[in-house]
């Protein structure tokens, strides 16, 4: 499931900021929808925490305009609040958070992260950490609009220095600032040798 | 659970690096060895998550040192590797990942997270948008030893100024670089309005 080769089924899970209203003007914005109208082109499908509002909606919606197939997997709980409106593409409506994540990592062939809050972060990070425990081995790309995350990757820097994580393991997140260089980016993946092979039982 | 009054039967649940050896001469480890002593000074005991390698290893055999009690809280999958040697305190062994998270959750009165990796972080962002969501309204500490996660509290910031994150939910991050100082921080922690009162059927 690493390697990305274009086909029409293919699908890429993205994680971004839905809660928090999305500034205006917000520089992400453009980004976004280009996001969106790349991942479309290349006939790639788009899963994600479902709604129409924020950096999400603008993601979502530029695939759908391009053709592309969209699957929302959005928690009870949440969709009176993120589902503002209109829904697009495919909705399932899943218990909780985690069988959000259960849900849209089994889908996924690839993930990419926008810029977002901590609901964000927390989901890119678990992702990494599944990949350094062996539960997947898919791409992990961060989309570094203006130089967003720059002190996360410089926090990952730092923390390899201080051997807290492995320095091959920091090849696991693939960074651009640009959608095109990103996807680019995607199907030369290698995924990286786990910190360890473990049981897990896993679905 | 928000206010810790040094009631001897307080639980602080510790997140910290197990998995990656922690380098010779680590500048982190007498702060892990100061944060458990502290901790069982106060009266404190400790929920972490298992294992008695790395920082997670010093703080606990610190408080355990110090009259504190103890308990680990270690998936199966991880508990061959995690658990060299000797265990300290009582361990619960429990299904994944996921269950560790919500055992340690659920008896904690509060969470402190020491440097780290990519583990680490993901706990520490988790239980951050836990409070988010009204899951939660326990204190959350970083110890920040040295300036490991400057680059953290720098995200935080800029990503508050980018709209993605609400000023006020900076605050439910108490910050500090020696352990004495951080412990003080925590009884006079007022837990930060969430995001939305939802609900989530939580157990
Ligand atoms: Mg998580």
């Amino acid at each position: 499931m690493a390697v990305l080769t274009g086909q029409k089924r293919s699908k890429i899970s993205r994680f971004s900021a839905a809660p928090v209203r999305v500034p205006t003007p917000c520089t992400c914005r453009p980004r976004a929808c280009s996001l969106g109208t790349e991942l479309a082109r290349r006939g790639y499908g788009l899963v994600y925490g479902g709604g129409n509002v924020g950096l999400m909606g603008a993601v979502a919606e530029a695939v759908v305009a391009g053709g592309g197939s969209v699957v929302g997997v959005i928690p009870a709980a949440l969709a009176p609040r993120e589902l503002s409106g209109v829904s697009i593409g495919q909705v399932i409506v899943v218990d909780d958070m985690h069988a959000r994540k259960a849900e849209m990592s089994s889908r996924a062939d690839a993930f990419i992260a926008m810029p977002g809050g901590m609901g964000t972060w927390e989901e890119l990070v678990e992702i990494m950490t599944w990949q350094q425990l062996a539960i997947h081995d898919k791409p992990i790309a961060l989309l570094n609009v203006n130089g967003f995350y720059d002190h996360f990757v410089a926090l990952i820097e730092n923390t390899v220095n201080e051997g807290f994580i492995r320095p091959h393991h920091k090849g696991m997140l693939l960074v651009a600032s640009d959608p095109v260089a990103l996807l680019d980016k995607l199907p030369a993946h290698k995924a990286v040798v786990p910190y360890a092979q473990l049981n897990w039982n896993c679905k």
